[in-house]
């Protein structure tokens, strides 16, 4: 178990009267606990919370009329990391997968997995099943991408990035999803915080589904696992914008922290465990 | 209030043990009663089903062994059709959209609409807002395509149709719901059994979110709407396929009938009603 | 006949020696004369012609050694101006074009003409052959697309341009490009300086073969034809990129122009008519 | 030196005028000596033969009226094969390139080279420039993709086919010729007829520049680069099409063979040496 204070700020400029649906709270689930939890607007508005589907994400809804907006967002995360004997989990055959978990083998938006059955075959298609060929995919992201700020855009895909070999943090799930799933194996795109990442920027990373539960990944090795809050899940980023806006509006300052008990000395405001970043 | 008698015959050569899972049986929910559905399966054994999702969507999962393998389904199916006033039926704002409905804006793997913004504005932006607009969708659809058996295939997308201005029904839904969600308009993918479709086979439309609720439509004009009987609901036709096999297993041969009661004049086995015929 | 003064300065940091090929020099034809033309190197150093292809592209080949390097060309071009009946300008029959024209109807990298044939028939089939065809096909690309500085990158195609219906003089050119190839008209892309053109830069147009020569075209109605001075001629902006360099250097200052003996007030270093500009 | 027998047998329905532009003479070249030529036509009519380009493509040009049409060519090929020591063969310098090569390092319609700069560099950066890198680029290509008929088609590009993994010969050039240009190495596109190959068809493959001149190489490993006779050379396949035709026509039966002296045991006619396929 441990604690881990996440939290971000977000500044806008509104122009016409914009609707927003946030995506930056904690989602509540058997592994997470939020105390504390606190989120801000000014000028003060009531929001509107909106439960989506059944990952726990927590969405905030809210109208900003013209002129500037500030949101902050902060809470005190208290994890269940559950041990991993990865060398006991097997891969779930396709006739005993839940029905629910079953959406989480077709392809996404971004992660167009019905293009990549042969490859993912002859890439991993000769390894034992289970937990390791999972982490056997995310070590091949890890080796075939360079991560390169910029490189990648909002409508840029798995197979995009299969032939660029460059990308973010998004794109190398989106990489390990597609793999995954053309595999058969269900996987899942979660954003989220992430203790120890730098530069500090909410997070992606994936989960894929063996041996009867979602188990965590991160084929950036950006952050540690155990460190990872979820904010929410979907079948790529298209689900889990952080910020989606209808309206007229730009971003113009954007910090975000995650900090475990140990690194942690302050909060937003403690500028030494904040940072402002521009995040695409 | 009508009967619609559906069915289909799908037969199969298994070549090893090979997962199936079938998505033929007429979804339950408000304007779908289900009455004497029946499924046989040759060699016999017993199905497992599958709810999938809120949508009603009933799912069928066997293990077909090496051999042929028959599946036959029929059901006599109640619809109400609720008489649509189409000139009092708006368009939501984006604030008052019900969660669950959001994630029907995201693109998703064959409905690229996040790259479809301007495309969508420019042809429909001037238009007044509501039913008559994704009327004016659907007959852009129509007029703008060309229906062209053969000339798409599992992978193709709504941009992919929107150059090469042929498709079939998938595709026809495919480009409308991306039109629909690139103008902020929620829109959802349909499979089901259709009335008068000739060639006979499983059809593909949409729907879109109006007013409060899911109005149902076909850009191909090919089939009456009030004799669509919903299998599956999904985001794209990537969600709702017939049928998924893990394994190695060839279809040799499908029959899909679908009929009012004024035209109905037998069932599986009455050569009049039925077609056999191939389909991706 | 008219008299164009244009020209180009470039400045660039060198890291490590760089090749560059530069295709900054109008081209000598029949219908542009070349006089007074200069070019400089500094630090100075010899530099290597280049004709490439039958089109009288000239390019000039050099190596940098790191340090700054600037390079300034400037000439002064004789037009003439063949005027065109276009009334009595036909298209020619597939048959009847010459050899070397036949390889402008192939596709090309960003002229995707092979996946557009219907497109190109339902939008231009029924209207009648000859110059006012590709008259046609220069509008509806002028309508059917906005201009927007920076939508667009070094490996955008036609198809990508007309789903995202924005883009620059290139994607102009290679949207008429494609689509009169599509329809069975050779189609070629022309790199140029251009009178009048703001903000100053170098500008890619057409031609199109039509009745035994090729015409000129602009679908972007953003300089007169009449001033257009031909660098090079190619398939598409590939083949006629301004720089090519090999090695490491940043190009951190680029300035262009082309004036008309009416507007010529100066020349290089007169600042009435000279604008600093970056381009893609 | 050696003798080539090569040949192709076309029949085609025409139902309406059809101009017919035919890519199947072997090129005339240094290397190439053609002999004992012969095209019939039947229904007899005269042939225009065109000359295309700077590389000896030589098209036949007529104009097909209704009904049957049947296209018989043949000819005895002497070549000069070169040997080649290959480990005195390095790449040639940027700068040292001859103007009229530097156009087979541009992206092409069906070899985007410019997407795969980074691709090249991680898989073959690192190895020893010259004969030798182009000879792993083979290798590359040989291991990486499945040889499967039927699995792309006329549009199916480099990129495409690097992400499916499958493809045919045209296919494997397209990906060695992508990676070659992306490493800085000019391609280019090479059809012709090949001895031993299976079954008997057009091949494909292509040329490398090195050390000042083209050497032929095949990923496909699937015929004796001693025994290709060259038809045409292109930047891609898009510019050596076998068969071009502007009109209503199906080709109906296509016979190719090429045989060696000590194979050789008859001609069109004889059954041992000649096979009916179906080609792309």
């Amino acid at each position: 178990m441990s604690i881990i204070f996440v939290g971000c700020q977000l500044q806008y400029n509104i122009f016409t009267p914009t609707s927003f649906l946030l995506n930056i709270s904690a989602a509540m689930n058997d592994y997470q606990q939020i105390r504390n939890e606190q989120i801000d607007v000014t000028p003060f508005q009531q929001l509107e919370q909106c439960q989506i589907g059944p990952h726990g994400n927590r969405l905030f809804r809210l109208i900003g009329q013209p002129g500037q907006l500030k949101i902050g967002y902060q809470a005190e995360v208290e994890l269940q990391s559950a041990a991993v004997d990865s060398n006991n989990v097997n891969e779930s055959s396709y006739s005993s997968l839940p029905p629910e978990v079953l959406i989480f083998l077709n392809p996404s938006r971004y992660c167009e997995s019905d293009k990549l059955n042969r490859f993912a075959m002859e890439e991993f298609g000769s390894l034992l099943p289970g937990y390791s060929r999972v982490t056997a995919i995310c070590n091949w992201t890890f080796d075939y991408l360079t991560y390169t700020p910029g490189s990648t855009g909002p409508t840029t895909t798995a197979c995009d990035v299969l032939l660029q070999r460059t990308g973010v943090c998004r794109d190398y799930a989106h990489v390990a999803i597609s793999l995954c799933r053309a595999m058969g194996i269900p996987a899942r795109y979660v954003a989220g915080y992430a203790v120890h990442l730098q530069p500090p920027d909410f997070h992606g990373f994936f989960e894929a589904y063996l041996d009867g539960r979602w188990f965590l990944f991160d084929a950036t090795r950006m952050a540690p696992v155990g460190g990872f809050v979820r904010i929410g899940t979907g079948r790529d980023a298209a689900d889990v914008a952080f910020a989606t806006m209808v309206g007229a509006a730009d971003c113009f300052e954007m910090c975000v922290w995650a900090n475990d008990s140990d690194s942690f000395n302050g909060g937003p405001g403690s500028d030494d465990v904040r940072s402002g970043l521009s995040s695409a």
